[in-house]
C-alpha cells in the first residue's frame, strides 16, 4: 500500500458549479413571499422553495429580511443541512449579527462543514466564552487545526490558507495515485493538482490531474511533476498572495513554514474575496472608515467607529478657521472676499481629490514604486500647473465680471492657480510619505488633503488681498 | 478518427506557473543596470539577464524605464519571444504609449502569441491606420476573429472572453479523448475541462480532467459529464460575469450566443483583472477621473481628462460662493462668521464622504439592493443625527469659548447638526438616484455631495444667524 498523508483530506482547488442552483432573477418577490412564510412558520414550504437555491443566493436573499426572520431562517436551512455554506457565504458586519442568534451546536456543525480557513476566521469573532462551547463540541484534532489557524495575523496568508490539501510522496506510480483518488471519492472531487511532497514534508514538485491523465501508468510522480511550485510563509501578506497569483495566473499556491514543510495551501477562490475586500479597504481608508462599518452596521457601531475620526476633523477644520479668523479685519473690509473664498478652496479639494486617488490606485497596483515615485509627484504637479492656468483664467475672469472690480479677478484667480499647484503636491505627496511611514497610504487622506486646501487656499487668497488691497489703494 | 473541433486550438483555463520564474527581489538595483546596459546598447547582457525573468515581473521592470529605453528593451524582448507576453502584462496607459513604437510585424507577432481576448483589446485602441497594416499581416482566419471581438461591448463578456477552447462530442470514449489531448500536446496544457458540445454546438456538459482519470476509458464524454454548466451571453456585462464566478467559485464559465451554441470561454484568470479594474473604476468615479487617467499618463492627456469636470466643479463652487453673498451685510457686521462657517461645510463633507463610500460600495458588493435601499438610508440618516448631537455639542462649547459669545456656540452647534443630517442624507440618496438613473452610482458623487454640504452648510449657519442676531439684539 502506498504512503499518503491520511490526515490532510482534500484539497481546497477550486470548486465547481454547484450540482443544483437555480439563479434568483426577480428576489423582491421570492423576499416577499419568504417574509409571509416566515411569519406564518410554514417550514415545509420554505424548505422545498430553498431546497434548489444555491446557498450564495440565499445569502443574498438572507441579507434583504430582518434580522429575526434571517435567525429563523438560517435555523431551517440547519435542518436542509445548507446552514454552514450559506453562513460562510454571508457579508460581514451581517453576518456577525446573525450569529449571535446560534446556538453552539449549529457553530460547531457549521465549524465542520466549511474550509477550516473561512471557519476559524468567523470563529476568532465570537466572545472567549461563546467560542469555549463551539470548541467543547468540536474533536481535539478539530480544535487544534482551528487554534493554530486562529493564530495567524488576520490578513495573513495563513489566515486564509487551507492547512487540508493532497498530498502523496515521490515514489508512487501513477496508477496508484489514481487508485488512492479514486478511494477518496468525493473528498477529492475539488482536486485540480496533487502535491509531491518528500517524507520531511518538503515540496518535491505538483503534477495536475491532465498531466496525471497523459503519464504512463507506471511512471512515479517525482519524475513527472512540475518543480516551479509557487510558495508563500503563512506571515506573507494576504494582498502579496493576491498579487503573486494574479501575476502569474495560478489557481493554487503552497503554504511553507520555516523549514519549508508544506502546511496549507491558498486557492484562487479565497483570492477573489482578498481582492474584493482590498477594493473596500482602499476606498474606505481614504475617508477614514473602520473596514467593520458597513451599510447594514448597527448606527451605534457606525457612529462609534467614525466619531473619533471626525472629532480630529473638527480639530483640523479649526485650522481653517483660525487662518480665516486672521483676516477678519481684511473682510470686514472687503466682504466680497468671504463670499469668493469658497470657490477657492472647493477646487483646491476636489482636483487635489482626483490627484490623490490616481496615486493611491497607482501604489495599490504597483504600478508607483519608491524608484518612479519623483516622475508621479512631477507629473502631478505638473497637471496641477496646467489645470490651475485654465481654471484661474476661468475664475479670474469670473471674480473681475462678478462685481466689475478688476483687482477681484487676479485675486480669485491667482489664488485658484496657486491652491491648485499646492493640491496637486499634496495629493502626491500626503500618501507617499504615509507609505513611507509604514502607515496605510491611503489612510485618513482625503481628511489631511482637505484640510491643507481649505488652510492653505483661504490663506493665499486672503493673504494676496491683504498685500494688494492698500498698495492699490481699496483699502 | 474521433470528431473534435479542431479550429479551437486549446481552451484558456487558468495557466500553470511559467516553467521559470526569476522573482524580483531588488528591482532598484536591477533598473539601474538595465539602464546603463541599455544605453551602451549591450544587447546580449540584457538578453542573458532577462531569459529567466517571467514576463510579468518584465513588465513591472519596463515601467520604471523612461519611454526611450523601454521600446528599446521591447524590441529586445520580441527576439527573445518574450515581447508579446511582456506587453499583455504592462498596466494600460503605459502600454498604449510604448505601443506607438512598435512596428507592425511586431504588432502582428503579438497578436498572434497573446490570448485573442488580450490582443483584441489592444488592437482596438490603435488609430484604424496603423490597425490596417497589423491586420494586413495576420491570415483571413486571424483577422476574422479579431474583428469578431473588438466587435463586442468594452466591459461585456464578449470583449474578454476567449473564442479558443477544447471541445469533444458526446459519443467520444474517455480513451479516444485522452489520445486527442495526448496529440494536442503543448497546446492542451492548461487544460482542466473539456466542454462537450453536440453536432449543433450546443453545451451537453463539461467533464473535468480528474473525472477523466478516474472514469472506465470506454465511457462516453456524454455519460461522464456535467450538464450544470453556468452560461453566459456576449453582452452580459465582465461584472456580472465576475460576481457569478465568485459566488459559485467557478474556474471557467461558457459564452453562448443567442441561439444557445458555445462560442467562448471566460477564465478565472480574465475575472481577477476584471476585479482589479472594478476597483480602479469605484474609486475613480467618485471623484470624476476617466479609468484611462493613470499615475504614469501624459500630463496632456490627464489635463484633458479632468478639465471637463473641473470646470463643472467650478460652477457647482459659484453655488456656495452665492450663497455667501446673499448674506454679505450680516458678514460685514459679525465678520467672525466668516471665519466659522469653513467648519460647518467642513464638517459636513466629511462625515457626508464616510456615509457616501459606505453605499457606493455596499451598492458594489450587491449588499445594498432596492428592496432595502429604505432602510440603508435610515441607517445612514441615524448615524448622521448621532454624530451631529455629538459633533454639534463640541462644536457648540468652542464657538461659545472662542470669542465668548453663547450665541456663536449656538450657531456654529446648530449649523454643524444640521449639516451633519443633510450629508448623510445626500450621501445615501446622490449614489441611490444615480443608480436609478441608469448611471453608475459613483459618478462624479463626491463633486455632487460636496457642492451640497457647502451651499446647505452656508446657508444654515448664516441663515440661522440672520434669522437669530437680530432677535437677540446682537444687530
Amino acid at each position: 500500500m502506498p504512503e499518503y498523508s491520511a490526515k490532510k483530506r482534500f484539497t481546497a482547488s477550486p470548486k465547481p458549479a454547484a450540482n443544483a442552483f437555480v439563479e434568483l432573477k426577480r428576489p423582491e418577490r421570492l423576499i416577499k413571499l419568504l417574509r409571509q412564510l416566515l411569519t406564518s412558520g410554514d417550514e415545509r414550504k420554505i424548505e422545498s422553495m430553498l431546497v434548489r437555491v444555491h446557498p450564495a443566493d440565499i445569502a443574498k436573499l438572507i441579507t434583504l429580511l430582518k434580522i429575526e426572520h434571517a435567525r429563523q431562517l438560517i435555523r431551517i436551512l440547519f435542518k436542509l443541512r445548507k446552514g454552514a455554506a450559506t453562513v460562510s457565504e454571508l457579508p460581514s458586519g451581517f453576518r456577525e449579527e446573525l450569529l449571535e442568534g446560534l446556538d453552539a451546536p449549529m457553530m460547531a456543525e457549521f465549524a465542520r462543514r466549511v474550509d477550516p480557513d473561512d471557519a476559524a476566521d468567523i470563529l476568532e469573532k465570537l466572545p472567549e466564552e461563546r467560542l469555549q462551547d463551539v470548541l467543547r463540541i468540536l474533536d481535539i484534532e478539530e480544535v487544534q487545526e482551528l487554534r493554530a489557524l486562529m493564530a495567524y495575523a488576520e490578513d495573513s496568508a495563513g489566515a486564509i490558507m487551507n492547512p487540508e490539501f493532497f498530498s502523496l510522496r515521490p515514489d508512487i506510480s501513477v496508477d496508484a495515485a489514481t487508485e488512492i483518488i479514486r478511494e477518496q471519492g468525493e473528498e477529492l472531487r475539488e482536486v485540480f493538482f496533487v502535491f509531491v511532497l518528500s517524507e520531511d514534508e518538503k515540496i518535491v514538485g505538483m503534477v495536475s490531474m491532465r498531466e496525471m491523465l497523459l503519464a504512463h501508468g507506471d511512471s512515479l510522480l517525482g519524475d513527472i511533476c512540475d518543480s516551479n511550485v509557487v510558495t508563500v510563509t503563512p506571515d506573507t501578506p494576504e494582498e502579496t498572495v493576491a498579487d503573486q497569483m494574479a501575476k502569474y495566473d495560478l489557481v493554487v499556491v503552497a503554504v511553507v513554514d520555516n523549514e519549508d514543510r508544506m502546511i496549507g495551501v491558498v486557492t484562487v477562490d479565497d483570492i477573489i474575496d482578498v481582492l474584493k475586500e482590498a477594493a473596500t479597504e482602499d476606498l474606505y481608508s481614504m475617508v477614514a472608515l473602520d473596514e467593520d462599518d458597513r451599510v447594514f452596521s448597527t448606527p451605534g457601531r457606525s457612529v462609534a467607529l467614525r466619531l473619533p475620526w471626525l472629532t480630529l476633523n473638527f480639530v483640523t477644520a479649526l485650522a481653517a478657521a483660525f487662518t480665516v479668523s486672521m483676516f477678519e479685519n481684511l473682510i470686514g473690509q472687503v466682504v466680497a472676499l468671504a463670499a469668493m473664498m469658497p470657490i477657492v478652496a472647493g477646487m483646491g479639494g476636489n482636483s487635489g481629490s482626483q490627484t490623490l486617488t490616481v496615486v493611491i490606485r497607482g501604489l495599490a497596483l504597483g504600478e508607483l514604486q519608491p524608484v518612479n515615485a519623483r516622475k508621479a509627484v512631477l507629473k502631478e504637479v505638473t497637471v496641477g500647473v496646467l489645470n490651475g492656468l485654465v481654471l484661474g483664467a476661468i475664475g479670474g475672469l469670473f471674480g473681475w465680471l462678478w462685481k466689475g472690480q478688476w483687482w477681484l479677478g487676479v485675486l480669485l484667480g491667482s489664488a485658484i492657480l496657486l491652491n491648485l499647484c499646492v493640491a496637486a503636491l499634496g495629493g502626491a505627496v500626503i500618501p507617499l510619505l504615509l507609505r513611507r511611514m509604514r502607515l496605510d497610504p491611503a489612510l485618513g487622506s482625503q481628511i489631511f488633503l482637505t484640510t491643507l486646501t481649505d488652510v492653505f487656499g483661504f490663506f493665499a487668497f486672503l493673504g494676496l488681498a491683504a498685500w494688494l488691497l492698500p498698495r492699490i489703494g481699496v483699502i
